[in-house]
């Protein structure tokens, strides 16, 4: 099958990479509903070990079982379904090459009290290769004081995996000592992030959508000097894109907390609006009742595919 | 021997793994007096590492002998003995291929004052292997400030372990400072530390039986909100078990302190009720005088028998 | 193409280095509009990473394009352009041998609250071969109470570099607790930092333009005592190039925070008086617009021309 | 030379060990003036380094030579001759053969105040292995917070002293801040503490003689509870051997500070009453004068050799 | 060339060496003016590094240079020149085979404030190897809180230069929050740093000249019980040999900061009636124009040339 043109124009950005690592980005980009667009929406599933398993499931409780994620990223038509390490080996082998899976790096609990948030690395790049998954996510906190260790353990990974021809996903989601907590989602720190996970080298980079609010003193002068547009989510999201190497990374929004499904879709639209590659949907998605949720990633979906 | 429906089931769930993980998960499961039911008894005997030696075998003096336990658990017809590398170092030859070994990696004592509670890893998986073991035991802390360590520590013990073909049981035990005393049990927090094990890649998780208390604020909200039931150890067994995997990975149950044999045999029913995959027992097996403990063990065994 | 004299004469200074590594310091030398010259301008790009991409490329949004800086080097005919792992990434395969290429092996962000400086790991050396680059760059924080993490981290880093063949550049530049603000760039603390560069195995060493001021009192006795020079910019300079092997390493000045064309020229003639190798200039080249970073970079290099 | 029924009996123990450290159990039990008897007295001097050159040697000064030293175990009949790196290097080649040694592989100095007491790893199985040594020695201090880098590096060190065939002899010497002062010799921590060093897969394990203290709470109870007997120093001995495995791993106790004849002699023969398998003696040997320590050394060996 | 009898015997004092170290420690000890009498002179010059460029150069600007030392060295028929990496890269190629190098793998500088002193490891053996030294240097603080990280690091680099063939010249300099100011050159404490030194490997130990102060309770009794004379520098020499496995170790003094011809040659005087094998001296040497550093050097082989 040949490619298509938006996938041709995604892959001439990573063209430093390997044929292993650009085989597995055209068969994220050539799954499912949103096949050949460039456009991507990922269903991510870690909240039970985030958040703890009644938080996540209880809402819908067949979602407890590690088979009803992926059966539902499946039937979506989404592009790939990523979980970490346990909720991967409940599924791999029996919907072997049914979805693309991206395997969750590392994680963190909201059990126990720490001073630096710092996730721990849970499952490693010979997981995901003997899982057969497409690519590898990991998490970054830039404003912990713990980032050095993060960084440099996702620089052994990210090595590890472009060596081993596996896509390598970053969600980068701002927290710790250096930010206040409206700072996590202030623009110019989502900006920031965005370009740090592009710089760290991840080709798929997931950020939250920003808010209007500048953190850094610094960052604002330089907003009021050059009149940046940031008043709209469109707007936001056009400068997130704009600062993930002017577009030429891949960079998508999270949906966030479990919210009424117009919420969501007025979201996603102004995320699309603004340049967003995708949508990576998780408790939005797992918490509804299958049926919603079907529904629901459709519109997204279909939102993403008049996006172009 | 053709393999019984219920282990069949169980296989079926651990498809990911590989041929030598899944013989000695078979292993296990195919020893002893529950061999083929899918339920296990395994004697863990770790006490004189973590509570020192004359707390833990004072009451029966025979128990201060290696020899006596591994002896109580191929006699009491158990699936397997865990206990740390001395001990197994001094039974493995002359018992060699008459009962399951688990090798437990890490253990704490008592002796030191520290601030994060964090075992020291004191074996490794090549012991195991030189052992004749099936499987690692290991245990983690969730709620401790040095949880970070631990879960990477398993991540690399267990992907050796599983590359190797053995099984890895996880003790998941939540303490720290992220956790009041009465919440080390609470059943919230009892089913986080599960699903974390589960995630973490554990095949077989060992938890405490939970208390009706709930810890964590968002979590009691969830609970009411959602009206899931609580109230008898059956349910909150139940509500572990769903936990994890929606009952998807073995889950079992410790013995806790030694108390008088209705006490255990009454928590044991309620645990096989709620949908448990067995216990581990061993202050309320080694404490006894042999006779009493092969007598409980017998009977802890006919109850998950007759639970399916 | 023969080697020039200023060429050759370095070369001799590095002649425990292997022909790899003296092959791409020929590389470094032999490109751009100062080939053969002995002197260097280099394009350095980490501005995204270390102080965010709003303050970085707002003043001229081209440049949030990884693609620019590399034409901007090599239009302008600079020896080299220096970034970290993304940025390089997103070009060396499509302009792969047009400008030697210094991947940027470390990186601090401002989103963060951190009580030593300390930059992390941000790619290998590994990448940098991968990439087809001619050497790595690395900054040290002499004056940091983590600096011995720091040297290590370098030490392995340039040992394996000069094995395989790059060359080492050293960013040093001191901050920390152990130092005020304004000794950050005292005449001391500057040429103190090049010695320290020297001996750890850089090849070439980046320091900022030394003031006047003088931060450690022991220092302070010597220079009066010897009555050393040091009130001009270009005394300070040739003090630093001489502390730095009597000449026999390469120090290049950095061009500090934007600011008009004048100052920018004045400062690097005064540097060039006093036998600075070179300059790397960021922020003053890529902050303007395109047109006129051309013209002062030609300006810049007609200046290290005519030094000779 | 057929074995002797107590080495055959103390083999019987280890079979879990290959042939390597088997051989090497063999020659440390079959060496000097106790060879057969399955008991050992031990020459270890590693004073220079943990008090110091002065404090140790002035009082016999022909001793701060290394070659004294290993004559003196040679000419008493010891089992074996344990030092630091230094002091082994010293004499290895020019005694090969004569006298089993064994290398010990950390040490501590009384020149830093440190928070946790924590001995340096000094040494590696590898020295031990090119100087002809048949085991390792290490010190752990159960009741320091550092005790678990303490116990994995043991851990290491075992894997690989025992893959390579050498025999590992624990110092058990519980200090640091979980114990009080009285407390690091207290009955039932002495007991635990031989207890975590069998658990650690130590084959020979040396404490100090327990006095008659007990410091945990918990213990108290116990000893009252079941009214074991901690009145003599036979007693205690006795117990700890018994919360050695039952007595299935070789304990042997230290010396302790230099003391007159009598003294020492006395307290030799209430551990030998006690079941000790054997002393292991340094400053009370070669603190007195060549004749004297070798006359000592004597009387302690007859004991034993009457002890059976 | 036949061995001298006094290099004979210091080789028998390392004979569990292998045959690649003990050539170059014939290889030091046939070096220079001082050849074959198994006495040493060795020129260090690791000031810039530890005290900045401006303090260790500016009395005598030609010692800017790198090439200035080796020539020193070799001009003035010392035994070897011991300099950090740098240094010895920018001299090895040029001056290959001309005199003994050692490689200082540690260093500190004065720029940051650090609260245990802990020199960074700045190079490697294998860069000792590419360079063509015939040893490596290591300096340890005894007093140090940070004692374990510097012994362990010596533990590993000591055992790889031996299993490569190299010397190890260990500088052992007390300092740290274990230490008073004045007990850093303490005579009991020199004593102790020097038995550290040899009991962690070192062939070659360089302390400062002690003074007459004893910084340890413990160790002042001893001095005061056994009546050691401690009066004379040749008195006090003498005991820090002694202390060094009774003489069978090479130890050299330092000859610290610079002073006045009269007093170094004194110091010598007595440091070698006290029966030194050497004397390692920078400072003293390089900060003097070349003529005197050269007839000074000279005065100082004449001694330790007369001391047999």
């Amino acid at each position: 099958m040949a490619l298509t043109a938006p996938v041709e124009q995604i892959l001439s950005w990573y063209s430093s990479d390997n044929p292993g690592t650009l085989t597995n980005l055209v068969r994220l980009l050539g799954h499912g509903a949103l096949a050949g667009t460039g456009k991507m929406v990922i269903l991510p599933v870690d909240q039970g070990f985030e958040h703890g398993p009644v938080r996540s499931f209880a809402p819908n409780p067949e979602a407890y079982d590690p088979d009803y994620h992926v059966r539902l990223a499946i039937d979506a038509g989404c592009n790939a379904y990523a979980a970490p390490l346990g909720s991967l080996e409940a599924v791999a082998a029996r919907f072997a090459g049914q979805v693309p899976l991206i395997l969750k790096l590392n994680n963190s609990d909201t059990l126990a009290r720490v001073e630096q948030p710092h996730p721990a690395v849970t499952a490693s790049v010979e997981d995901a290769l003997r899982l057969g998954c497409v690519g590898i996510g990991y998490t970054i906190y830039p404003g912990s004081g713990a980032r050095n260790r993060m960084y440099e353990d996702l620089r052994e990974l990210t090595l590890e995996a472009k060596r081993r021809g596996l896509v390598v996903v970053v969600w980068s989601y701002p927290r710790g000592a250096g930010l206040s907590k409206q700072g996590e989602t202030a623009v110019d720190v989502c900006a920031y992030a965005a370009t740090i996970a592009a710089q760290l080298g991840a080709h798929i980079i997931k950020v939250k959508p920003p808010t209007a609010h500048v953190e850094q003193e610094e960052a604002k002068r330089t907003y009021e000097k050059y009149n940046i547009p940031i008043q709209t989510l469109a707007d936001r999201a056009r400068h997130v894109v704009q600062a993930t190497f002017n577009g030429k990374r891949v960079v998508i929004f999270s949906g966030g907390e479990a919210k009424a499904t117009d919420a969501v879709l007025a979201e996603v639209r102004e995320l699309a609006a603004g340049g967003s590659f995708g949508s990576i949907m998780g408790r939005n998605a797992f918490q509804r009742p299958r049926a919603e949720a079907l529904e629901l990633l459709s519109e997204v979906i279909q939102i993403y595919r008049s996006a172009r």
